[in-house]
């Protein structure tokens, strides 16, 4: 009889942990659950459908259940939300959503994706109308529509993380007025701040209005909400976005007693299985190891669901597969401006006691007579014991991504400063300076650790 | 006394060790001699100053001999001809072509960076006018000003390569009926045949006429160049440029018997010394080692240039430094597409007897649903042996010079190929896939390695 494989979650981690077993192996019988009506969608693609950049939400579902199973032969069953796992009959407990009935299940080897759900503050006037957070498809149709149907001018945006700015400019897109309130003193938070000091100016410069070192304390109005009530301000508005992060969805793993690591995360090996034998975790419910620190840390990002997701079907399928460990690396684009981050940033690296150099450079992105040549600006930091990089901030007009990259690897490769600063990149005028300001980045960085 | 060094060439190497030299030693005399009038100058960006994207030469020219002299105390002799070297006087004899005057100048150490010259083969009629190549501003300023004049109308580039290509496609922008002869049977040879067809296929698209497996026996015309006959053909021309490759200029190192590599070109240690004690050499005249096979190779490029002559000032002013070699990489614009290599193709692979493995894919370079997501094909090569990378070529209308920078990045770190095939890069959807198309590349490689 053939081996049976279940999976929970049908977003990142979950759909390719399907489809890579299913390549891996014919034979295996392959279920999964999900309580989402959709499956395999972009989710980092949903600031992109509120714009409009992206028009139907078609263009954001990857793979539909009819598709799975006709073409892989994996039976995806939506609005199926799964109760209980019970690791020794090997067995789950599911709950049919549409027609109110409860199955168990039994499977050879379990993945679980549950992923991860974002943070709502109990602040009075939560439960209004037109307060939203961005994590499905539904939550962004819903938005859209209003947009769409002009109903709302003035949008208010909880939190200048990633997701936030990416709304912030969606809705500035789209015509809206646009405040954005943040409980730090800086936008992205993941990123030192005088890196991003230039991309809040930008903000600005884009009609948005950035309120920093201020928090909600209450959300009026009578049945939509109309008013922002911070520490400072009240601001009127028709749509609430609340961007202030996510948390693991570990309640399920947890009541079966598999271990959570420090992180709050579900603690998985580099085969991304969890302390239960048979049962591997992957996605945004699971922690990862800091390469650089070689500490626990969660970093719940779409593209490492993805290789998550691998790793775990090659491994249950009899393959050999490790996951190491994650950089932190970010990327986000906010109007004109790119910024990114790999590695650790300087206030990580104090946090962690490392004795560090660093160099912050600002230079052209392709050769200075070249049309449309921009400025990025580069950070850097060194272990001054290994010699080695610590990380790198990159943010700009010009082209960030090659570069805040090209760092990722050299950070995975784990090879020490001098043996990268001459690389040998490919040299154009129309991508890159003779001598790339990444490299010139890196030999300043070199210079500054040999005094 | 203070000590002096003197440098023989002004574009990219001689300049960089100038400048370099002048930062890490305030005392150091220094004096750079050219028989060119210009100095410090984009030679990769000529082809765009004849297209127009670079509307004045000034744009080209990096730095002048004042600015030198002024900022820098570096004294720049222009139209000055250094003839010979005498090694035991550690004395030069330099040629003032403007006022007919030789004179000897003394140097504590010397900087060879006398470039490379285009070859122009002995055929029948390449006297004629407006036949050019292109390797100086002086050339670009000529062609520039004939087209400007309306005075050419049809060009034929002989060679195919970078520089053809190039000039094949700013001739277009202005409005000249171009046709590319290349004796070979495929453009840029460099690449694998397979790897191109896409390429020279857009080229037709963008009405070059390619004619490959052919060569040119005889130039007609009465003063100028009317007609260019090849084996097959006869092709009605009114400009000619000859794009057929280049040769380290190494006639004064070789009469001073400083050692000539396999390649051709001046043999250097690591710390861009030549075989004679207090002569360095750097750039174009200079052999390097191949980082994948280890032997010697010339590539001259300006990227690698400037980063040579930086390499053998920081030695000549006390300090220590080292240029390893290089990995080919090399990178082109074609109208809407680019080519990029870096590392050994598979005929590189099969010359030098590799057993290698390779796969070719084709995928977005961003996330499918973003606008202006396009395709770029990868191929990539790994060492059976050493499950190493050797070598890839990409190219594309999509992004392509950020794989490429990545995968050189990886080759210099000699990294094993299952340690980078789930390196964390930024993923976002304006940037790449959520797994993106390199990955996805390195995973296919490595699990065909493992079969």
């Amino acid at each position: 009889m053939s081996k049976h494989l279940i999976i929970i979650g049908g977003v990142a981690a979950g759909t390719k942990a399907a489809a890579k077993a299913r390549r891996e192996d014919d034979s295996l019988k392959i279920t999964l659950y999900t309580e989402d009506k959709h499956i395999s969608y972009a989710g980092c693609g949903l600031p992109y459908f509120i714009s409009d950049d992206i028009k139907s939400k078609e263009e954001l579902l990857v793979r539909s259940p009819e598709d799975f199973k006709s073409k892989e032969n994996i039976n995806i069953h939506i609005k199926h939300r799964v109760t209980s796992i019970d690791p020794i009959k090997k067995e789950i407990t599911v709950f049919n959503i549409k027609e109110n009935l409860e199955i168990n299940d039994e499977y050879d080897n379990l993945v679980i994706a549950t992923g991860a759900y974002p943070i709502i503050p109990p602040i009075k006037g939560i439960d209004l109308q037109n307060i939203f957070t961005l994590r499905t498809i539904n939550d962004a149709i819903e938005i859209k529509k209003l947009i769409d149907q002009n109903k709302v001018k003035r949008a208010t945006i909880v939190g200048a993380g990633l997701i936030g700015l990416e709304c912030a400019e969606a809705f500035a897109k789209r015509g809206l007025e646009v405040t954005v309130i943040e409980l730090a003193d800086q936008i992205l938070s993941p990123f030192d701040k005088d890196m991003v000091r230039e991309v809040q100016k930008h903000c600005i410069d884009k009609n948005i209005r950035i309120i920093t070192s201020d928090g909600v304390k209450e959300f009026k109005g009578s049945g939509s909400v109309s008013q922002v009530i911070t520490n400072n301000l009240q601001i009127n508005t028709d749509i609430v976005i609340l961007s202030i992060g996510v948390k693991p969805n570990i309640s399920l793993a947890s009541k079966a007693g598999i271990e959570i690591g420090q992180s709050g995360a579900i603690k998985v090996n580099k085969k991304m299985q969890t302390n239960i034998p048979n049962i591997y975790a992957a996605g945004d419910c699971v922690e990862s190891t800091n390469l650089v620190t070689q500490k626990p840390t969660w970093v719940p990002l779409g593209s490492t669901a993805n290789k998550q997701g691998r790793v775990a079907a090659i491994n249950i399928t009899g393959g050999h597969s490790e996951f190491s460990g994650v950089l932190g690396s970010l990327i986000v684009k906010v109007f004109d401006y790119t910024a990114a981050k790999t590695g650790l940033s300087e206030k990580e690296a104090d946090k962690f006691g490392y004795d560090y150099e660093s160099i912050v450079i600002t230079g052209n992105d392709k050769a200075r007579y070249y049309p449309n040549c921009k400025n990025i600006t580069i950070k850097l930091l060194a272990d001054k014991k290994t010699k080695k990089l610590l990380g790198s901030q990159i943010i700009g007009e010009g082209i960030v991504d090659k570069r805040i990259d090209l760092v990722a690897v050299a950070l995975s490769s784990n090879e020490e400063l001098k043996n990268i600063v001459n690389a040998d990149l490919a040299y154009s005028p129309p991508y890159s300076m003779a001598t790339d300001i990444i490299l010139i980045a890196f030999n300043k960085l070199l210079s500054k650790l040999k005094t």
